[in-house]
């Protein structure tokens, strides 16, 4: 008997909607403690919050008296210890190949527009609105063009990012979609993208894990 | 019997040096084929390598037939592939654990000092030299100094970021060493930090995979 999962999370955060999307989509019943990013100066630097997860960011989750962080991490933490459905491939190719399209979102996309690299910009080196606003949609396509030649030319793309099963590069897809109409970027150069996330949006895991079906969504 | 192994990077890139590192962890031989970064406009944006990695980022792998990008998938497929010595822990909380480690460098660190982040900064925003390194600056201390915390807190860490054997964890964290050693980012706040890497510093596979010891260093 798995122990119970407690998600420390925020609605609108990229990273903590992956591990939601991750836990629908395996079935797996959660708590939810919302961590606000910006009341209180940054729930995320509390000195509570800050001895569980010491970068100070989100998501964190806590496994009885384990507690992860990283929301890669922790998605292949539950593959591998909640394995059912999988969220990967069973094949090293199509393993690797998935990882792939997540780390393209997630190391190469998502770091640069998070909310503490904005502030910098914002606070230290006095880049207005309008250059930030140019700044992160520059980087979502960069990513989106070249995930988009990955997805498009691939026959191993399918309903979803990889075949017809949804999974972890789905998982970290869509919250870049959301992203993405955060920030105005249109996706009509990147129509698989657009295809795989309205997909994606049928399901009733990518729905419950939606920034705006959360409890603390503003 | 596995097939040749192709690695396409660059001897300074941080994320072509981890898994450099990984390849001579598992005593794997390979053939380096240097992708200048800055030469020729970026090799990395020549069509022949942009058709491999259309990321047009290095690192790429060429096992056979199957060409890998992505350091940390690349990592990831290794040890599915080529699974002695580890790189890995066996039980699932230890590597969850090392693959925080390794992500709050891929993740949370490497990206926001990138050459092309870089690039941007100087020619999109205009920032100037000092305010570009300072913004390396604070983000290899941010995220050192939640590293160090992670580090010495946790009895887990051993002569290595996970116990005693070198692995996954410390092939992204001596890279980012490196890095900070390039940007002048002392380490006195971090000695968990230094006094790993030095440690890694006397393993022939880590002096192997050093920048200066590729055929392509300047």
């Amino acid at each position: 008997m798995a122990s119970s999962l407690v998600l420390y999370g925020y609605w609108r955060s990229s990273a903590a909607y992956r591990v939601r999307i991750a836990l629908a989509l395996k079935g797996l019943p959660w708590e939810n403690r919302p961590v606000h990013l910006v009341k209180d100066g940054g729930q995320q630097h509390a000195a509570d919050y800050a001895s569980m997860n010491p970068q100070q960011l989100v998501p964190s989750l806590r496994d009885g008296d384990r507690v992860l962080t990283q929301s890669l991490a922790i998605m292949e933490y539950l593959e591998e210890t909640r394995p059912r459905p999988p969220l990967l491939p069973a094949d090293a190719g199509g393993r690797a190949r998935v990882r792939v399209l997540a780390q393209a979102v997630a190391c190469d996309i998502h770091p640069l527009g998070n909310l503490r690299v904005l502030q910098y910009l914002e606070r230290e080196l006095g880049v207005g609105e309008a250059q930030r606003g140019a700044w992160v949609r520059h980087w979502i396509a960069a990513g989106f063009a070249a995930m988009e030649a990955m997805l498009a030319g691939d026959a191993a793309t399918g309903r979803y990012c990889h075949g017809d099963t949804p999974g972890l590069a789905d998982a970290c897809l869509v919250p870049q979609v959301y992203n993405a109409h955060r920030w105005k970027v249109a996706l009509d150069d990147y129509p698989t993208i657009a295809r795989i996330a309205a997909a994606c949006g049928e399901l009733d895991a990518f729905r419950a894990a939606a920034p705006e079906a959360q409890p603390d969504a503003a």
